[in-house]
């Protein structure tokens, strides 16, 4: 199998005040340019994978700030498209203690939003590629994205790549509805599903459970013929600390990753870093087990990193899953 | 009633290092504006209630800094009086583990301190106002402070308005014995009382608990005749970690909030929250209850804040106190 | 003639890179909160006028941030609508030395771009108001603007009130058509105009000058009838060192003000100034040439402050207009 | 003559916004610990000298902030005395451009202005010292300060030290009459002069000259019969740019210093690093030409820096002297 | 005995990202002068006790810096000589959460690294002095390094001094032979040893316990004739939280301090604060018991400060001993 | 010819004070990535040329971050060696107004000081390449820095690459002796040469001016046989204010480019963006006097820029040529 990755969403930027403050205290913005898709490629050319990244910048300042943001981890841009009207934001606020982590959405008439299937070379984009990537956020955004992650998708399957979507549901930017009519078209054509549907999002009312989660991740499997199905379950002890672990079903057995609790220093991209670790964990040939306990835990370390991205080399991953005690180390 | 609320006190600077520095390693403060009666009226106006603020302050640039962010929160500055020798001045140094927090007093000789009775519009002050608080530290700072809140609570009583007084005994700024000689002349006017006597704090010696928190609040609501005595229990893991609840006596039965347990980003300024939570709930008709509740998960949510100030909407608070599982979440 | 001053426009969050940084390598954004509008406001207030704002917010904390920021000193925010989709945005690079100044816009479906004639109380706006301002970048950034602008002015003139308006044209925002349009209906109904016709601006291309300014002065006000036109001159020696003066035409002479030429900290903001500075004169009953200096001294100063406003009293105004030295001063 | 140098003086708190921020705009103040006689002593240490340095500091943490901060250039502080109320404070705005810097004193009532000639060991402070240097602020601050400023000079004449004295007329500190009575008893032990007496000031309203030096300077010398005495003149052509020369009268006749135009980073300081250069070419023996030159160009070079003090060696002060070139050097 | 101390080392500059930046990621490093003796020496003069400082620094400014660094504690630095080729750096990342902290050494050919024992004033450096520390880092840094340390434990043996020492192992400096062979030199001659053998850190696989810990610490006093041999223990539940006791060996007994568990804000400095609190508690005459709780505290209560120094009084470490309740106090 | 470039060279740390604060006060670094060959490398990239830069890097967190960071302006980085010992470091202090910018080498022993020739794969380096850039500076680093460069250009040369060599002249790394020996060797093979000899620096004495420099780079013209010799000229002002014009023979006339007058905010890398000006003119086809124009401009307005790079695009590059009047713009 080839080993090149793509992956393809909106690269937004974030604008989130400083350490703990609120959005009414602040007088500075950190500048993060972020996004699913971009995050999961900046993981993984962190392990040192081969990743391309796809999306459309608007052709501006902004827009080249963002470019050379996905360049200096050196990620394939060459199939990035400019133009458009102007760069997605999103306002994200800390949470710490008590107080919850706030995201506020303005990425309308973004470049990406408006992408037309037409303006990507997508022979160029597969060339050489196993396997590609993208997330339900993308086709959240617009009719345009909805259409661009279908055929994508599509077009990756027609080519044998090996497809990994993460359903990453936003209740704030499309129905359940439209997200479900969307599922029913793509998710027969992915092959590692992320995450699990809003549709029964009820086991997460009260604390997720790993008995909840197997349940819901065949169904899943039984329902699109998925080959693996996997989410992470959080459970919140308050906005400063969680725990994270894994769950996965392959169709015969459900299998349980190790449990992680620890400290949040920015709890955004946690996700995406799991996605990023199941990823490269299939890339490289990990097995089953291995690979979810790599995925958990380069999740939990990306909450130790200000911003969205999971900073971590391959080795540093592994020395937290063979049970690193945080001891100083010198070199 | 009148929902209008006014509250009088002292506006000082507060200097703090950022974040954990210590005075002695610093090289720059945090400029806020702070002082236990314009926290109280900066949450008020927050929680989306009306509040006019009343103090005297400088009459120059850093006077018209302080005048500037009690404005910010849109709350009435019509009353407030200019002059003065200058800004009263506080240094305070975060704590953080093991390490205590520490603030040094340089308040003597403020505007404020120094403000006569004449000195205020006091129809003015009080006209169309439902509720009036102030605290003990206006009180402690001089002898013009003791008359100025004398007078005001005479002149709030004489005009109908419920009387909300915060004790915040400082040793440092006076002695026992002229604390409760102000104390007998103020508190049989007073409505609802927050805090305990000092002559009682050897309950804070040990862990303080419920038990004897009840007991205090009888014996003033006994001696003062107080409709409502009431006090927040603070215990203290670690200067980073602390947990709050509040009991109130009502003259006929003793009332327990819920308990919370936080991380501590700047506690200053906490007890304030928990006063302008009960003024809030108390405005708005709350039942005891809930009054209690709110204003304790308010307080709570305030240590997640750098400066003084609880900057939370009513909305937020009640999402605290109806169990929030502390998720990211997306508008 | 009453002496509150209204100003109609939008609120936009401004991000610039601290200090000298570029766009493509900064890494953190001031926050600031300006518009032509919004600066002439807070400038005026600054100087010790009664000042109303009025604008659409977007009805979440960003807007919140805005509002309070407007608040903070001492505006009139009663009026201030709220709701519609977003904060309009703009990125502002600061020049310096041989490199220009840059802002790129992000206005477009703002809260207030989308704002309605019917959403506001204008019987209430203009209650007790003598004066009332707005410019011709809240009609450039969309139809609904252009219909908000001409309306609001025509219910000023209904009312007897002063009617100023600043051209402040943006070739990047509307058509030269579509500008020449929206003027030929608004201002015969202007009493002070400030600024020249984009028609004639080729006599930007060389360096300005009084002759050429006098003539286009006539020429506007010999057009549209206009009591008072006028405009300032810059010449720009760098992106750091700029001079200016100003120019007006009354209907019988042409009367030029001082010139001051200075250092640039952020240049943003300088015409805003330039507009309070007259108004204030106006307001206040100035004679015609020491309304001329002050205004110019005003902007002159402007841009010796970080972000877009002119926090200036009307006494260090008069400082600089009567020669000071700029010595230390101590009190 | 022994080499060692006492300065005595108050060690202040100085507070100023960063960069070009105004006082109502700032929300973090630079920690500077300043003082004339401090700073003379810092810049003297930098200049390789041996100093010791007296003043009487608050016994609390800001206190030691501010010892340390002396003791970090290798200043002697033995002789510091701790006590008294408080720290004093003044906030500096800087200015630039147009605007001009400000300086608000809040110094009254600290532990320096309260000090009592007894606190200090007079025997211990002058031993081995060979000169003197304090200044007129010290006085101003108080009649505290007055007594310790006329009997520490007497001490340090009845032991034969050369006795240095800056003027540092501060209007806002005491009256023309106050500042005089005190002159007549203190400036006929002095050696060494350094300013003009603020009777005479009417030179600095149009620009300064040497001619209007040379006739102050020499009645100063010759109603006082003091040695030398030394004034810088400066230029102010923005409150970003000044220039700096100086002129001394010894007796027989006016010698004039070089004169340096020149960039302003922080104005603050500049006369004290004037003075300290006298000093050091005093104690190290220079003839009196190049004296005034090394002291103007100190004061000059002074302006570059952030904060109060000349941080510079002799060799970098040389190295203008000679004309430098202002070429990057590499080492 | 004479009460003065010296402390030998070198002083590097450490480089750390703000906050809990990665390296790759930040633009900007906090500059701290560091290095185990300096820490030491630094944390003795915030006790109160008098100490030297012994070192060789570079000739230019970063040499400097670092001088001026520790005279502000009022170290005595009479005996630091100059010169050699560069400053010793090292890049320090912190931990937080699952995230290890990471330190990269680029201290090869530093001034210290390469200082010969004839370039100091031995006699001078030992002159009323009591007690000398140094640590196995300085001896392990080159063989120069080595030969000092050896040199002057011998001197400081010949002159009476009691001899601490801190092995300090950094197996990236030196190998496990290397370090044994210096060791058998030198430790016979050491009078108090903190640390244990490297020969023996088996014990820190598992979680250390005080039953290993009192039998390595026995082996190494009848190893070498130690009269103390101490150490300090660390349970690390994350890079965030960690616990600290120690234990000592005195020939008769085995003695175990009071366990605390703390918060983290940096790590680095904590071993060396334990060294300074067992050498205050052994030049101030405490008894056993209260030297090893004096230690722990203090190097518990470093762990709450950004940079390397025990930045705290006697008083202070006191109150934690004592059981301090984290409460806000003010004064 | 092929249009890609290559630039071989070290890549420094560049460790830097904030805005203006000298060495001995700042705790803080700005983190810059730096180097002559790297800045003209990023330059060019930003300019739009294709570009790729050789260099050897360290191989931990410290040489990662470094190699992002040229990643992250789209250059090849495929050939570049991890390995080695260290990041070689320089200390630069900015200058202002009369203080001279300095410079503090640390570079001794770096990675690429210690590279060796057969550590490259020149085949692959200089595949499809049609230009090939170096310096000085990488010859006077080390012995196996000038054997990279001899042999580097040796092998450009065979393969018929345009070379392109900047002097960079730098006394502290290396001596007058060593430099000429090398360039006796190297220039006969060199293209393009920017810079003078260091042998007739006396030019630099006084005020450079053009007919001096006329003179030099005719002879060194014909000394060396080289197609176009090419230097710029600067007359500083002071620290903040210096003015640029170039020269170059060509062996039949000498032509003199446009002077640009500016302020500086940081003055290294001025010459690197006059090196990529000239050689962005070259490979894309400019005429000479255009070139020379185009590259003086760039370099003039790198000094606008923090940090050591020219970020700019050609077509703003282009406005200052054609007489850009530095007004606001908006897009």
């Amino acid at each position: 199998m080839n080993r090149k990755i793509v992956t393809l969403g909106e690269l937004t930027l974030r604008l989130s005040p400083f350490d703990f403050e609120r959005f009414v205290q602040t007088d500075k913005f950190e500048v993060i340019f972020g996004g699913a898709e971009a995050n999961v490629a900046i993981a993984l050319a962190n392990l040192g994978d081969d990743v391309r990244y796809l999306t459309k910048l608007v052709e501006n300042e902004m827009g080249q700030a963002a470019l050379n943001n996905i360049s200096r981890f050196g990620i394939d841009t060459d199939y990035i498209v400019r133009g458009g009207e102007r760069l997605g934001i999103y306002y994200a606020e800390k949470g710490v203690g008590l107080r919850s982590p706030k995201v506020i959405y303005d990425r309308k008439n973004s470049s990406m939003a408006k992408a037309k299937i037409e303006e990507f070379d997508w022979d160029g984009v597969f060339k050489d590629v196993g396997l590609y990537f993208t997330t339900g956020i993308t086709a959240a955004i617009s009719k345009e994205g909805r259409d661009l992650v279908q055929y994508s998708i599509k077009e990756a399957k027609k080519r044998g790549l090996v497809v990994v979507f993460d359903l990453n549901y936003r209740a704030s930017l499309w129905s359940l509805d439209e997200a479900c009519e969307f599922y029913d078209k793509v998710l027969p054509m992915v092959d590692i599903l992320i995450g699990v549907l809003p549709t029964r999002h009820e086991c997460f009312k009260g604390d997720f459970n790993h008995e909840c989660l197997s349940q819901m991740l065949k169904e899943i499997h039984d329902k699109y013929h998925i080959k693996y199905t996997i989410s992470s379950i959080r459970n919140s002890f308050s906005a400063s600390i969680n725990s994270l672990s894994a769950g996965m079903y392959n169709g015969r057995e459900y299998l349980k990753s190790q449990t992680y609790k620890f400290d949040i220093v920015d709890r955004i991209g946690g996700g995406d870093a799991f996605a990023a670790g199941l990823i490269h964990a299939y890339v490289n040939g990990y097995d089953i087990h291995d690979a979810l306990d790599f995925a958990i835990a380069l999740s939990a370390l990306k909450h130790s990193i200000i911003g969205d991205y999971a900073l971590f080399t391959e080795k540093q991953v592994g020395r937290l899953v063979s049970g690193d005690k945080h001891m100083l180390s010198f070199s």
